[in-house]
C-alpha cells in the first residue's frame, strides 16, 4: 500500500502517522520529495482501512498495490479451485451448464425441464423457489414448497440442485439442496455471507448490479474467510445506461476473475440480456471468453398462450445452445 | 399500462392474451394500427410482472402509465406524510438534522459528540453499532455494547437516536432505537424489509448504490405493504463514473420523489462525496432543492493523531454548517 | 408512436394536439381510458420531435415503437450491407481483421508491422495518423506524414489501409485511405457526419464512451442520409463503474446491434480492455458472438525498453491471437 | 507521479525505464520493498502518456499525484478568474444568469423572450442557432439566420449572447457574438477546442455526457493552452441508469470544480433534468452550492397549442424562480 502524503504535512504530523502504522505492525518506508512525501506500507495491510486512511487531512492519495482478498486471491493459491458441486465437477478444465425455469411452478413443470434440460446436456437443474422481487406484488416464489419439488426433480433425473436463498433463517430448508445461489441483490447482505461461510455447500455468488470485481471479490472472501471455500463467482450482467438489454453483460470480467482469482467463473446470459434471441450469442461468447460454466434459464412449452413467449429459451431452443456450446468448448 | 403488439401476432394470440388479461379482472382496451396493435390495460395492473409480459413473443413493448407503487404513491395520498420520530417531526414542512460520527467507538465518543452536535442545533443523533463493510477484515461495529452507547448518549442529551440494521435477527436490540436505519447495500433485502414492515418504528430507507427511485420507492412499499406506513427515503450518492467524489449526490432526486411520494426525503452528503470539503456545499444544495432532512457525519476531535482528519466533520465545522443550512432553510 | 396524455388534459388541449399531428400527415388513432387518453400516432413520426413531445404539460409518456433510424433499419433492408474496403469485403458472412499499431511512428514501424499482420492473416492495416487525446500535451500523431507512411506500407504489402479523422477539413488528405475511422470521441461529432456522408468511402463508426446503441445507429443514419451508405459500426468499450478494466466491452451490442441494423458490426478488443492478457479472450468473445470483423493494436517488438510492454500485442501474439480466432471462425 | 513495479521486474529492465525517465528530464526517487519497487517521479510529468506507461509489463500501477492539468489548475493561479462576458462580468463573486430559448425560432420570438428574460433580471441571453441533434430527421437551427436574430435581439435589449458552435469553419459567423459555446457531444472534438483557443472570446465548455471532471479541465486545457484562458466550465448533467430524469445533476462537481480550478462554474439545470417541474430546485440547488452562473431555457408562451407546455419555463415562471434564486444569492 502507497501513502502520499500532501506537501503541507508537518513533520509531526507524519510521525504520528508512521508510528501509528507501526503500532499495527506494518514496515513503512518513507521517501521525500519535492512536492510531496510517499510512504510505502509493507506488510498485512489488509487489516488497514483505506477509506479512513484517504480521508486523513495530511494524506493526498492512497493506493493499495496488493489486492484486499486473501483466500480468494490468485496469488497465494495459483491452482485454479475445482469445486464438487454434488457430484459434478466445476473449475480448473470442468465445464458444466446449470439450466432451468426462473421459478419452480408446478410438480409436472419442473420434472418436464429437468428431464428436457439433462437430455439436452445440462448438468445441473436451477429453478428459483425464493424469488426476490422487486415489487412486493409480484410472484414471490413456492418457497419450500419449491425446494421439495426441486428434489422431486432431482430424484428423477439424478441432476444436482442450484436455488437461491434469500435469508440465512431458511438455511435449514436448504439443507439437501447441492448448490446454494446468492443473488445480486444480496452480494453485500453481509450477515447472510458470514452464515454461508459457515456451511458446508457450494455457493454460486452472483455480481450485484453495479458491483466492481473487487466487491465481488470482498464478498467471496466474507464466505471463504468463516471457512467454506467452495465460492463460485457468476457474472450476470452489470447495470449501465443501455437500454435495449436489461444489463450489460461484461464478457471481459470472465478472463479478468481468471487473474484475479482461483475461483470457478460462471456466466448467466438470461438474466444480463432479457432477451431471448440473445442468450445463445452471448453463451458462446462467454464460453470462448473462458467461462467454466453457464447459468441459463429454459422453460417447457406448456398450452397457455401466456407461457409461449417466456424470455426463458423453450427445451428446443436449448438443444440448439446446448450444441452451438459444445462446439466452441471442441475448440478451446 | 400499455402493450404494444407485434404486427405478427395472430388474432388468435392476441384472443389469448386478451382473455388472460380480463381473467385478472383487468379492462382491455384494443386499437389496431397497420403496424401494430396497441392494448390500454385498465384496472389494478400492479399485479401484472411487467418483465414477463414483455418477454411474451408477441409484445413489442409494454410501458406503465401508472406507478406500480401504491401506498408510497402521492397520487393516492396527496398530503405530505409527518414522521414521529421520538419526539422530533421530520416531513410535510418540519425540518431536522440527524448528526454523529460514522461508528460508535466509546462512550466518551459518542457522549462527547451527542453534546455538541445538540448545542449546534442536530435534532437527531446517529450513529453506527452494525457497520456493513466491504472487506470481511474491516472492523464491524460494536454491535449491541453499540446501542447500548447509543442509549446512553440519548439519555444524557435528550436525542432520540438512529442507527443501522443488517439483519432481521437482531430486531429485538432495536426496540429502544427511535429510527431505524437501512443501509443502501440492504435496500433490496427484501426479506429485512418485511420483517421491518411489522414493525412499529420510523425507518429511514437509503437508497441502493445504482438503484432507480422507482427501485427504492418499491422497497418503501415493501415496508408500506405489511402495515408500517413511517417511512423515510433517503439519497445518499449514486454509482457513476467520476473518480473525484466516492459516489454522485443526486440533487434532483429530492424534488423528483417529493413529485412522486408523500414520503419524507432525507439528503446525506457526507456518504455521497466522501470528501469533507464538499460536505458543507452539498448540504446547502439538498437543503435548498428541498430536502426534509439532513443525515451528517460528525467526529469529536480527540488527540490521536488517527482522526484528526476523519472525513467526517469536527464539531466546530459542523456549527458552521449548521449555521449556513438555518440560513438556507429561512428563506424557503 | 404512442403518446399517453394526462387525465388532466382538456378535450380542447387535446384536439389542438391531434390538429398539430395531421397538420404533419400523421394518422392520429385516439383511445380514451379512465385514467387516461391514449394517441396512438401512424405514419413518419422519424420527423417528430420526441423530446419536444414529452415535455408538453399535457403528456405523460411518449413511447416509439418503431426505431427513428431508418436507412440503417433491417426492418426496411432485411439483406446484411456488405462493404467493400479496398478489395476486402466485410459483413454477409465476409469476415475481416484489421491490425496494426495505435499511432503511426515511423517508416520502419509501420512496413514491419503491416508485413508481419499480414503474414499471421490479417487484412486490413490499422495505424493511426491523427490522435484525438485527452491531454493537449500528449503526442498528437505525425498527421499528413502519417497518412503517407500508411500508404508506403500499403505499397509494400498490399493492405488495404484504416485511419481516423479528426476533422472535415483533413478530407482531402484521406483520398487514397481506404477505409475513413470516426472514433468515439466524435460519434456526434455532426458536422464531421454530414461531410463523410458526401463521400465515397467506407467509414468505421466507433460507438461513442456512453452512447447508447440508438444513438450510434442515429450517428450512422446521418452519413446515410447525406448518400454514403458504406458504413460499419464498431463496439470498443463504454464507460462504466469498473476500473479494472478501461472500459466495458458490451458483447451483447454485436448481435443486438445484427437484429437492428444490416449494417456490419466490428469489435476492437484493445481500446475495450486496455489489458494486453484480455485482448485474445475478448477477441474470441466477440467472434463467437458474431462480429463481422476485428480491430486490434499491434506493435512491432523493437529493442527499447518501452516498447517491450506497450498494451498492443507483439506480432507473435498476435500470431497466436489470429489461431484462435481463426479456430472460432471455423465452427459457426 | 509515482510508478509501481511489478516483483517480476529485473534489475536491468528497471534500469532501462528510470534511464528513459531521466532522459525526459524526470528526476527518479526509486524505494525497494519486499513485493515491489516504487518509482517516485519528480519533474514535469505533464509529457508522460499515462496510459503508455500503465501498459508496460513490468509496472503494476501507476498514479498521478500532480494533476496533468496546468494553466487550468488552481494550484498555479489560485486567485479566481473573473471572465468578462461583453460587460457582464462572471466569477470570483460576479454571479450571472443566462437566459433564453433552446432554438432562435423567429424575430418576434426571440426578441419577445431577450426583453422579458431581461425584467425578470437575467444578464445574458441564450439561444440556439446551430442545433446538435442526434437525429438528422430533426430541426438542425437556422444557423446564421439565427445569430443575425440574436444581435438583433441584443441591439434590442442590450444583453450580451451566448451561442453554439459546431465546427470551426463557422467561427466567421461568431464574430458579434459575446459568448461561443461548446456542446456536451463536443467537448472532445478537440481540432474545434484547438480553433477556439486562438480566439479572443469567452468559451462556455460544457461538460460531456459521461466526462469526467478530469476530462472536462483536460479540455479546457486544450483551448487555454493555445492562448484563450477565457473558459467557463458548464456542468448540465451526466448520463446515468435513472430514467425519470433526461441526466443527472452532479451537484458535487460546482464545489469540487472550484478547488481543482480557478475558472468560472455554470449550472445548466435545464438540460440536466429535462423536466420542467425540478428546473426552480435545481437551480436553487445548484446556486447554494457555489455556481457562478446558471443557463436556464425560457421561452415565451405563443398562442399555438404546441409550444404551451414545452420544457422551457415561461417567462412568468422565469421570473418566479429568478426571485428564489436572488434569495438564495442573498444569503451566501
Amino acid at each position: 500500500m502507497i501513502a502520499v502524503l500532501k506537501h503541507t504535512a508537518t513533520k509531526e504530523q507524519i510521525g504520528n502517522l508512521v508510528s501509528w502504522f507501526e503500532g499495527q505492525g506494518i514496515k513503512v518506508h518513507e521517501s521525500e520529495g519535492d512536492y510531496c512525501t510517499v510512504l510505502g506500507l509493507i506488510g498485512d495491510t489488509t487489516k488497514i482501512d483505506i477509506d479512513m486512511l484517504q480521508s486523513l487531512d495530511i494524506v493526498e492519495q492512497v493506493t493499495r498495490v496488493s489486492e484486499p482478498f486473501k483466500k480468494a486471491n490468485r496469488k497465494f493459491h495459483p491452482e485454479d479451485t475445482v469445486v464438487d458441486c454434488g457430484g459434478v465437477l466445476i473449475g480448473g478444465g470442468n465445464f458444466a451448464v446449470m439450466a432451468g425455469p426462473c421459478s419452480v411452478e408446478s410438480r409436472e413443470q419442473i420434472i418436464e425441464t429437468a428431464k428436457r434440460v439433462k437430455d439436452a446436456g445440462a448438468t445441473l437443474l436451477r429453478g428459483g423457489a425464493f424469488k426476490p422481487r422487486t415489487s412486493p406484488y409480484d410472484f414471490q416464489g413456492l418457497k419450500e414448497k419449491g425446494i421439495e419439488l426441486l428434489l422431486e426433480a432431482k430424484a428423477a433425473t439424478g441432476l444436482p440442485i442450484v436455488t437461491e436463498i434469500m435469508d440465512a433463517e431458511h438455511l435449514p430448508l436448504f439443507k439437501d439442496v447441492d448448490v446454494i445461489q446468492v443473488g445480486a441483490r444480496n452480494m453485500q447482505n453481509f450477515e447472510l455471507l458470514k452464515a454461508l461461510g459457515k456451511c458446508d455447500k457450494p455457493i454460486l455468488l452472483k455480481r450485484g448490479l453495479s458491483a466492481t470485481m473487487k466487491e465481488l471479490l470482498m464478498s467471496a472472501e466474507y464466505i471463504m474467510s468463516e471457512g467454506n471455500e467452495k465460492v463460485m463467482l457468476c457474472e450476470r450482467g452489470i447495470r449501465t445506461y443501455e437500454t435495449y438489454t436489461r444489463n450489460t453483460f461484461d464478457v471481459s470480467a470472465i478472463p479478468m476473475l481468471h487473474e484475479l482469482t482461483h475461483l470457478p467463473v460462471v456466466g448467466d446470459p438470461s438474466h444480463a440480456t432479457g432477451r431471448r434471441s440473445l442468450i445463445e450469442p452471448v453463451a458462446m461468447a462467454a464460453v470462448a471468453a473462458g467461462a467454466d460454466a453457464l447459468e441459463i434459464e429454459v422453460h417447457p412449452n406448456p398450452s397457455k398462450a401466456l407461457s409461449d413467449g417466456a424470455q426463458s429459451l423453450t427445451p428446443d431452443m436449448f438443444d440448439g445452445v446446448m450444441q452451438k456450446i459444445n462446439k466452441v468448448r471442441s475448440i478451446l
